[in-house]
């Protein structure tokens, strides 16, 4: 029986197939939700690759899967199957500093690299808002960005190398010591793969010296659209915010009533600003982004004026879902992208979405990329709601592909984004990336039903299991 | 006859086969040289995709060339065929200022991409030595880099999306607005394939506000220890210059006698660093960056003092090849990339595989990527100073690999370092690329012969053509 055989490999702790076990692994971040037929907690590469092989040989499916903190179910177990579940393999195992460099297993979370390696003065710049709990094994495979990705790019940006197991069992090594990888760039390609052709077991990643100064600002607006113009204001004066944030009205007054940061109840629209570098440098930057405000129309610019302030400010921004859950149990967060310069438009049709459908709809910006964050009300009790919730999500990813941008900034595609695949690429090019998968992983059994759309002709249609919301 | 099919794709005007036209189209800005049978010089995507299928039909190998600067052989028609030029493709199709996006033809030279921004304020980043002559197209086949990587990462970084024709004559489009690609990042597994795999025919390229300040250091120090460890030391007060260059006493004293820069003739190696931002920041980073070096053991740090003093200092750098031309007609530069704590080591290590094979090695570095450029003096004239000044740069990038770095930074792999690869990576790893080539290029007519090893049991082994060096 090859479950025992599961057990040989990972010990009788590291397995687990009861009912109760199973449950807490069947959901992640987003709305899906399927259940793993049993969860295996690995300690080692070898014994992942042993997993892998085991899979393989038996047909059955294999899902990573981090701290299960993803927004589009790239860690669902839509076809049951074996959850690999990284949360033993937690270590750091090599800090350089000055080559500026760490080497981490899959399961260490974001912020406890972070907290290792700040004492020393260094930082590991992918931030998603989950960083509390979201493992860099699984910012890889989503490709993980956050409100620091405008000055520090997302997390593919920050690989240096990788250690995978390919589906076979196979183990192997990708990348060197520097950005220009010799020969064909398999870390980029496998960065953002979602699990799907292969599953890492060690990665390489960049560290960076802390900054010596940060200053944040928070400028309001009485319109959105001086909001989007700002952001190209700033950009066009040469000045790349560390982080560019945007929350409007709507997302303000539901932050200010949970978190009481000071945000303005009647604005239309904040902009949080982040600067770093060197002190003075800074401060002169503050002075033209102030400038840049109040030039487009901002009618108050404030600064933190001490760290607890600057805590207090972004406390609103991290805090966000919490401050959602309060007003509505149940509520849809999407992640789209579009040109700088369609920010303002954007926010005005996804206006036109929500009076349409007749649910309120926020919106939390990570601005200075484009990369939006409506966030969807509804009522899953509702009989409708659920439907309506998902059209509308859906209508403001295909608006974000029709002016020039993408469907997914930092969440993936996952489960729940699948479909619209074939909206943002021309079928040649999804037939290319079709073809890689079936090079890495030919009998499927990564992470089936994720990332890649099946072909023409196939038989194989999504069915998304819209069966409940976010409880926060 | 399939020779009549190329002229009535791309006109009479754009194909050329008489020996005394292909002559010019046989070499690079390296050592190897090969003839292709044809070249032909197409205008549109159509015809590449034409001329693609072409030669996949009777079964041709087919190279494409940019301005044949690259220094590894990448567009070098090791096996005869048919190359494309695109010299005709040099169009820029689109400048979005506001989102800071260019789409440009592969031909377009990247200083003339430059010059055409630079009066809206606006900057491509990548800027390798030969940007005065090289293209975009190229650019991308091989990931270049040049002195502002530092600052600005490689090429990849800087290209969002491809159009891409495949060896079947199919035409695909890559990427997307946003770094992160929705699905497989095709964008980032084609930038530095070396036309193995596809053909650029149109780049999305990012471009970038001009910084307000510029600033030039010149540091000259006593030893070239003094030197490496500068390096480590401005990195570790946090300031990433925008350049960050390394030049040895022997490329000093070459360099000063073509150049008159002002260099000191007896310093056993000197730091150009730059620095950029805005004004006052800028004015911060400098002074910090001449105590980094003073505290380090820097003898003197000069400063530019106007544009044109800055424009000096850099013609050193930037003209070092010709200066090296002045002395040795015959020189062989290499690329390897150490980790920056192995700076000095490196060079020491320099220093006796010259000393053993009886040759002059200077060094020229992107100092702060740990990305070094030795450059074996040598006299093709004299029997056995050929195998001797290629034992030499091998030996180089062995150590290099031995200390954890890497045979590539900026000038690919193509033919000369093609049986290094074996040593920089696993069997397995090669093995996945070699998977990767077959699916785009099955019948291996794009590029044969570069960047992949034949695997093991193959019957192909790369023949060093060293016949020739670099008459400047």
């Amino acid at each position: 029986m090859w479950k025992d055989d599961l057990i040989r490999i990972v010990g009788p702790r590291g397995y687990l197939d009861r009912q109760e076990d199973l449950r807490l692994y069947e959901y992640d971040g987003g709305v899906d939700k399927s259940r793993p037929d049993i969860v295996v907690l690995p300690r080692t590469t070898a014994e992942v690759s042993a997993i892998a092989r085991l899979a393989s040989t038996h047909g059955v499916p294999v899902v990573g899967r981090g701290a299960g903190t993803g927004l589009s179910g790239g860690s669902i177990p839509e076809r049951g199957g074996i959850m690999i579940g990284f949360a033993r393999m937690n270590r750091i195992l090599e800090l350089d500093y000055a080559n500026e460099r760490a080497v981490v297993e899959p399961g260490v979370v974001n912020i406890e690299l972070n907290q290792a390696i700040d004492p020393a003065g260094y930082f590991y710049a992918p931030d998603p808002s989950s960083q509390r709990a979201c493992t860099i094994g699984g910012n890889v495979a989503e490709n993980a960005g956050g409100p620091h990705t405008l000055a520090y790019g997302v997390t593919t940006n920050h690989i240096l190398g990788l250690e995978v197991v390919l589906p076979d069992g196979r183990i192997i090594n990708t990348g060197a010591y520097w950005p220009d990888t010799p020969g064909y760039d398999l870390t980029g390609l496998l960065t953002g793969s979602e699990g799907t052709m292969a599953l890492v077991t060690k990665a390489t990643v960049r560290i960076m010296r802390k900054p010596e100064a940060v200053k944040t600002l928070l400028a309001i607006y009485n319109t959105a659209d001086e909001c989007g113009a700002t952001v190209s204001e700033i950009t066009a004066r040469a000045i790349t915010p560390a982080a560019l944030e945007m929350l409007d009205g709507s997302m303000l007054q539901m932050v200010e009533e949970a978190v009481h940061a000071g945000y303005p109840l009647d604005a239309a629209g904040v902009l949080l600003i982040e600067l770093e570098g060197l002190k003075e440098a800074v401060e002169e930057q503050a002075e033209e982004v102030r400038k840049a405000c109040l030039a487009c129309g901002a009618r108050e610019v404030r600064e933190a004026k001490t760290e607890s302030e600057r805590q207090l400010l972004w406390k609103g921004r991290k805090n966000a879902f919490g401050a959602i859950g309060r007003v509505s149990p149940f509520f849809y967060v999407h992640d789209g992208v579009v040109p700088r310069t369609q920010i303002a438009p954007t926010l005005r049709r996804i206006d036109s979405i929500s009076a349409h459908c007749g649910l309120t709809i926020g919106n939390i910006f990570h601005a200075g990329d484009g990369n939006l964050h409506p966030i969807i009300l509804f009522d899953a009790r509702k009989p409708g709601d659920i439907g309506k919730a998902q059209k509308a999500g859906f209508d403001i990813l295909e608006y974000c592909i029709e002016v020039g941008g993408s469907i997914t900034g930092e969440h993936g595609i996952g489960m729940e984004k699948i479909h619209l695949m074939n909206k943002q690429y021309p079928e040649e090019t999804l037939a290319m990336m079709r073809r890689i998968k079936e090079l890495f992983d030919p009998a499927r059994l990564f992470n089936p039903g994720k990332l890649l759309p099946a072909g023409r002709g196939c038989a194989e249609i999504r069915q998304a299991p819209l069966t409940h919301g976010n409880m926060l």
